[in-house]
């Protein structure tokens, strides 16, 4: 049995090797179920229930390491979680004289709720500043892109024109939105401490006069909130955390999407700033940030559904429900957090080719701006009649190429018109509000 | 064809002539979209746009009626929305005079969009009236159980004692989580105006010196907020009432599993206030409110999922994930609507039979406080000890029915310990802070 | 309240006025529902267990119609399920002297259930039909351009060349299988019969000596099979289903991406047949039946997941997991009907640009055809050398777009080399088994 | 950096440690790719394309190991896969001479698509192994309890008396189902083999006349299908993975869900044969193997799901669907391995309870029988006078806790009625078709 029977990210180039990674895996769950075992020691020495030196001592074992994961793992068939063989090896580690102060009072879930939003406040403070990384370079090219003319597509076709500093500034408005749900999550998830079935029953019989007192100073000591009540089956932090998670992974997913198609060999008007290669084709550069961040976008709903199910969960402690958030949301965690790293690189590498957007804007010799035309045109034949004349004119011009100003100049009805058609027909000057809008976005910080 | 050929909710018990079924049906989305269609010509007025008898013609025709809902529904095939046919339609309607300024400037997507939100922030109204009625005849149930034990159940099994009163507080602070964050998204819920990209180009084109105060002004007119940017393609408010929809059906889900629980055959701790029948055996009362509840939990996730999906929108407007949003996010809103009314009718006739809780804390004997006289115990004896010695009597009891109490006095090594197994073996007194932290609950409004 | 209350597929244009929309109604649910209701009668009739008058009595009443869809969807929610009132109303219609042999014996589900499996049959041969269409014209598709090169995609870069024969025949191999999956399930469909708990125990008491008699002659009746035991909570027909039908969705989804990729404003390899419209741009053709068909592509997995997730149903029959069932089986039949619908008119309607196909192999100046230059020259320069020389060139090809051929000719080191550049270097020659294999492909049938 | 770093299931008590993980982990993963790429060479060695040689050093460097999997996880990043970095390290350890032949004419995707089928069908052969010893025990634990009565619960209420005969077969008919389904979609699973864009280009360019011919070879060499065409972008093989699978964990999940209810604590019909223990409560033996069955099947829709989603691949190869698919496909083979192994478990340990079984058909003083009373007294007093009369009295019944019968004897209407209220009062004597039904469902094989 040697390191490669673990999974180590071999299926997960997204998150191989991140700090994301790390701040997940079973070492990292397993630092943190030692931080909430030592912290309930020690809050309950702060309140004079236990010996300040049995604190230390739990503290200490809980610090020096030399739990094995993989027994942990193994051993956390019987009773189905880790935290049952993990009391035990604790306790051994902390020796006689303190041994019996481990986990008392606790129940299981205590411990694994608990360790399970210590994991998540250190993986959303990496997303989080991903999440900035990507937003401030998102916003450089807003800036520098305001006036930067580009299609505007819809249902896969050019629409009307827009601008690339629009479109950068809508990827940084998501990531803000990511950000927010991800920073208001983060500020409100709570220690879990209860109990055997949420009473806090044991607290008491082991002296604590107000165990509720005992949950406040659990939550100084692991710098997390303390919750009106024990939420071993009121789910709100793991489901907030789903929705906030699935939202990030949607909004990077967005900016993903519109690199991939962006980045396409016919359209390549941006590119990333370094493309993967391939195994089979030596002038292959793919766009791979984007693919594994798409990627991460397609996976993570089913895992927020997977989570959000789990509200559903009966009696004092489901038999499932709970069982079933574990994997789930550290793989949430994982994902958004390799994506969060992709974007930030993504953002920082990515090419852009105003001239491409440029030509690009005479691919339909006109038509992109034909809802302008039919606008003005509208004052002077009426709106129905002006549509049918375009509507007409656009079938020539798609048909046989010629570029649409011009059939509209050879039209007799249009002679005494007072259109510009030449103005009104330069898909540069037709982008609208999008410089007014781009530059109120930017003003959101 | 008759009008049986329609839905009617024949298939959905849980939302079927609800409020909020009508609150989203397609007459309701119609309505909604006659209501965007109106108020956007009216904002236009409001800036002086176009003619304020425009605005009253548009919005006179877009109150009489007389859309055909199934036509528009099948001619949105076409081009594959409804606003298309439904903006001829209004427009005949309208009249050759001010049809010209009906849908001037705008896309498919802003009227679809804002009808959208028009309905959400309508059915968010009932669910959060029903989610209020619902707290309120929790919070007296609390109040009332405050002091009602029962065994706390994990894992299917009894656990530690609790009370009905934690419980039922436990449910209303998920209802009330669950109000938070339905009236927070409520709040946010945006007008759509972009145009046909997104810029607003064509405002200006017909006028408008800053469209983004057309924005404003539509937004007046719906009492929806105003965005920063248009979101055709940046989908915040759709998944931001995906998880506060979602998280509600999960909420509703966990009063629902509950009460499935505790009102079977064999547990009959509660009851709902008047059973379901059944077309075979006359004896039936079947919870169906909880049924119909659990039901619709078991669906809102893949729903919302669906919606968090749609946030990675390629484009200006994408080619299938707008589409895909939908049906999901009425059948969301419904559901949800749906669960939220039977969920207050459920807590408003729940019956609630505390003899038969206390009965159960029986069924033990008295191994549904072993907890603390492990830890009582644990005092005199050891830790491991008096684990040890427990789990033995434990087993005795199990397999033999002789109350542990019984068998603690026969024990000699416990001939001398301090410690009054009569008081520590009554499950009624093993309830720790379920009181204070029932009416900790209970202080939130 | 006017029929505009109802659903009538106003936010669904992927299957608004399809045949498998009618099939699917709750028009067409209460026709299946009273199908199984007169069925059971006359198949206890069958077996002398009922006058054959009464048979035709429940037969006759069933057919007449006259029940308020409406009406039963309200009533439904008293006891759960619609099949209650309508037993009622039923039985009321049949009259006095037949009356008590309507539903004799038979729980909801049994009729329920069985209703389902007739609509999911009806539906089934409407999209079998439909899969045979478009797997016909994909056929002649591929058949017809068995020899058209284009370039393969990869990651959305080009990467070699393929042929459209080989892409066409692709899609319609994922057609067949889908119809192999469809056609196989709907073989294999059941009626539901067994009772009140799934013992088939009323149907003695009614008179039955071999119950499961009973069972065979109402499969019979309905074309249905007769199952090994009743399915209440053995959910496979449901469970197969989902598959199916989520298969079916995802194989038209990989058609209808790539035709929404193919027909991008600067690709333009396809079109369809006619585009939709716009209501804001006169010139806009957008590939609408693909994106109503992406659109369901999206959405069939999270429905099939909602089945999936109702297999794990408690007891002999669950407090919401069957529930759950209802409509996301509805849904999930008729967005695959739409879709199939919508992909017959596809494939019929597809306009294929082979010249345009023939202009984008030269797109990347020969790059497309790196890995057989790769390869050929590995022979004479080692595998090493070669991918490093080609990589280098690609280099320069991309930058300053000179033709890789010509870089190639101009490399000192290949002047002595036996490689025939210019034919290597044609796109068109490099489509490897491509025919051969389009040509295998439609063999099958 | 520690092994502790990895992955090792400390968050899976469901899979930690079983067959299914060892056979799922990265290393398995490194081995079945190590696997594809020696098979590829072997397979080109056999129709002579390369020296018989080659493919020896390439199968003796692939089995020698010496692989970092970690390292590969970690450069896989670049590319977006780990099948570049294992080519340039395989090509290494191979050597100089024969290292060109590593992965010749091959695309990263045939390698990771041939390595995911081979891992497929190593976990398959687990699955199918345990799901037979299940069914096994499940046929004898039917068998045994062919005659024990019970009450047959719906909607979490007694409603007609079954056999845990029948409700045991019951689980084994989804049992087997689920093994037809996984055994038939293991037969079924392809090798991918196409190049670069799935046309077997490259492979002629090395010199195959019939590329087709090696694909052919390569299956051989691996024992998979050869499939008609490449489909790397037409995964049919994945999707029914994903049918199969989810299929199977909600079949163990109905079992599981079952077993958890019947062992609740007021139940207590069956008990798990050793329960697993509480870190707090010395007496609690919890439904471990049900509890970690039941939350699989939670997971395994949302996976499933994820697999179905992946479907619309666009291209010949897609930017994201594809790479969404390798993590959620081995955590579903895994977590049914880990269930199958758990459902094994459970059916040869669970203990049964005949006499609990027998106590509770009284629990309701007769109106578990109140269907049948129905019926009979139907003939005497008409249908509905006989609803009415025993809803009536089971009113009483369930009020008073008077026996039904003795209602029944006391009301005048009936003293002459000819029905033997004693015996049709009797619960065991109304089981129905249960014995046959069993009889006939252990008769599949």
């Amino acid at each position: 049995m040697t390191a490669a029977e673990f999974d180590t990210g071999l299926l997960a180039p997204g998150w191989a090797g991140s700090p994301a990674a790390s701040a997940t895996s079973d070492a990292a769950y397993l630092r943190a179920l030692l931080d909430a075992e030592a912290a309930l020691t020690r809050a309950q020495a702060a309140l004079g229930l236990v010996p300040e030196a049995a604190a230390r001592a739990v503290t200490g074992a809980a610090a020096t390491g030399g739990f094995d994961v993989r027994s942990l793992a193994e051993r956390a068939r019987g009773g189905g979680n880790p935290v049952i063989p993990l009391v035990a090896d604790l306790t051994r580690a902390v020796g006689e004289e303190y041994g019996p102060y481990v986990h008392r009072g606790a129940t299981s879930q205590d411990i694994m709720d608990t360790a399970a939003m210590l994991v998540a406040v250190r993986t959303l403070d990496l997303v989080l500043a991903d999440l900035d990384r990507t937003a401030d370079r998102l916003a450089e090219l807003a800036a520098a892109h305001r006036d930067t003319p580009m299609p505007g597509r819809t249902l896969t076709q050019h629409a009307v024109p827009t601008t690339f500093g629009l479109k950068a500034a809508g990827w940084r408005s998501l990531v803000l939105d990511a950000r927010d749900r991800c920073r208001a999550v983060r500020k409100s998830l709570p220690v879990q401490l209860g109990g055997a079935a949420g009473t806090l029953a044991a607290f008491a019989v082991y002296g604590a006069e107000d165990p509720t007192a005992l949950v406040a100073a659990y939550a100084r000591e692991l710098g997390l909130v303390a919750p009106v009540l024990p939420w071993h089956t009121l789910r709100t932090p793991v489901a907030d955390l789903a929705g906030a998670l699935a939202f990030t992974a949607g909004a990077l997913g967005k900016l993903a999407v519109d690199v991939l198609t962006l980045s396409r060999t016919e359209i390549a008007e941006v590119a990333e700033g370094s493309g993967g290669g391939s195994s089979a084709m030596p002038h292959k550069a793919n766009p791979v940030r984007s693919t594994l961040i798409a990627a991460a976008a397609r996976r993570a709903p089913h895992l927020a559904a997977t989570l959000y199910g789990s509200l559903a969960a009966e009696d004092e402690r489901p038999a499932g429900a709970w069982h079933a958030e574990w994997e789930p949301l550290r793989e949430l965690l994982r994902l958004v957090g390799g994506a969060a790293r992709d974007a930030a690189e993504l953002a920082e590498g990515l090419r852009v080719r105003p001239e491409t957007m440029r030509d690009h804007l005479g691919l339909t010799h006109g038509l992109i701006v034909s809802e302008r035309l039919s606008a003005e045109l509208a004052g002077a034949l009426g709106r129905a009649s002006a549509k049918e004349l375009l509507t007409r004119l656009a079938e020539r011009t798609c048909a046989e190429g010629v570029p649409l100003a011009e059939l509209l100049a050879a039209e007799p009805e249009l002679k005494d018109v007072d259109v510009d058609l030449g103005a009104s027909a330069d898909p540069a000057c037709y982008t609208g509000s999008a410089k007014a809008l781009t530059d109120r976005a930017l003003e959101r910080r």
